[in-house]
């Protein structure tokens, strides 16, 4: 299987951190945003968004976005509960991190850190931490009870949420603040085969 | 069951549509977001994200999120597929509703439907409609090859994506544009049990 991304999107992160976690085999094909790789008619065909990430398997089939494709790397390994509510709530924190976290926290840090808060963007980045202090803190709240996102063990939603939650002070937010979040990512980093976000990867 | 919801909000909307097609008992009950009901301490105590639509089991558990909701409610049911590939395919097409278009289309809904399309939010219903037409095209491509979203059957990926796509108009958005959307919407509004989208409900 082929993953077409970009090591330094947190969303593309997702999937590499998945593949390692389970061991799985995967050729990683560098895209590059900036020089409109995802807009070209070959991408648009394997994915009409343009977004990265892109799994294409060897048959010829293509799935993107980053949740599902880590839902479906990790169905049927421990990683993807299989009981129906235990799923829902897996399902639950990732439309959670798609709507709520993500829109708010990875961009506060792709302004902070590649377009460098510029003075035009002060007022988007202002706005955007509002929204992802509310969803640390909403995160906070149930790490303060278990100690993964959907109970005692970790699951996809869990990585789902660590793929830009591990990165937010890049986007100005204190983690010192959600102790019980700082707790989880330690606890994520521990786990066998864990591998940290590499961002001069793929870029060789 | 309970379903905490407002009828006029899209997401509740695919609760609502879900349990008409699948003949769910369930009591509605009436939030009223603008009166500060989402933010009351025992809703928060049931999300802490404080929105809607809410699902209460009799059990006492609790799951939010219109996508998880449904995918719950649905599983067991022609229409949620148990392969591993089509049940990722139904999430990538919800994941892309949450991410790539309901933030546009919904959001243009509500600023020309309930504020009015005052002169401060004009800029930002215009930012939103390039965003919406290109969800509407990414749906369009799809539709054009295969009559429900993943493909022969409808799933809870038709259901998700109906929601905001129906009243995709409201907010501005020339459905005759895209030919195969419009053609997709009366093949919904042709199934057994479906229901419109009654905004005066709940209101009583
Ligand atoms: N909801 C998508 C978001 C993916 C996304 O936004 N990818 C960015 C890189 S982080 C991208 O490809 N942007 C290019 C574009 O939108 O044109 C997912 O989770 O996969
Ligand atoms: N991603 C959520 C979005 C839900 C949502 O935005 N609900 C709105 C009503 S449509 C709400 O409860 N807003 C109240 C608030 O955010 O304070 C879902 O799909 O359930």
């Amino acid at each position: 299987m082929k993953i077409y991304a970009d090591a330094q999107s947190g969303n593309c992160y997702k999937v590499k951190l998945m593949c390692a976690l389970l061991n799985i085999e995967h050729e990683w094909i560098h895209v590059d945003i900036l020089a409109g790789d995802t807009n070209a008619q070959a991408f648009l065909a394997m994915n009409p968004n343009g977004k990265i990430p892109l799994l294409a398997l060897d048959d010829g089939r293509h799935l993107w976005e980053s949740n599902a494709i880590i839902n479906y790397l990790a169905s049927g390994s421990d990683l993807l509960p299989t009981d129906v509510f235990a799923l829902a709530k897996v399902q639950q924190w990732q439309f959670f991190e798609q709507y709520s976290h993500e829109p708010y926290i990875a961009v506060a840090r792709f302004i902070a850190k590649y377009l460098g808060l510029p003075e035009s963007k002060k007022a988007d980045y202002q706005a955007k931490q509002t929204g992802g202090h509310k969803a640390l803190a909403v995160m906070e709240s149930q790490l303060a009870q278990t100690p993964f996102l959907t109970g005692q063990r970790v699951t996809t939603a869990d990585v789902s949420l660590y793929g830009y939650t591990h990165v937010a002070h890049e986007g100005g937010f204190e983690l010192s603040l959600y102790p019980n979040v700082q707790a989880w990512l330690s606890r994520i980093e521990a786990l066998p085969n864990y591998i940290a976000m590499d961002v001069s990867e793929g870029k060789a």
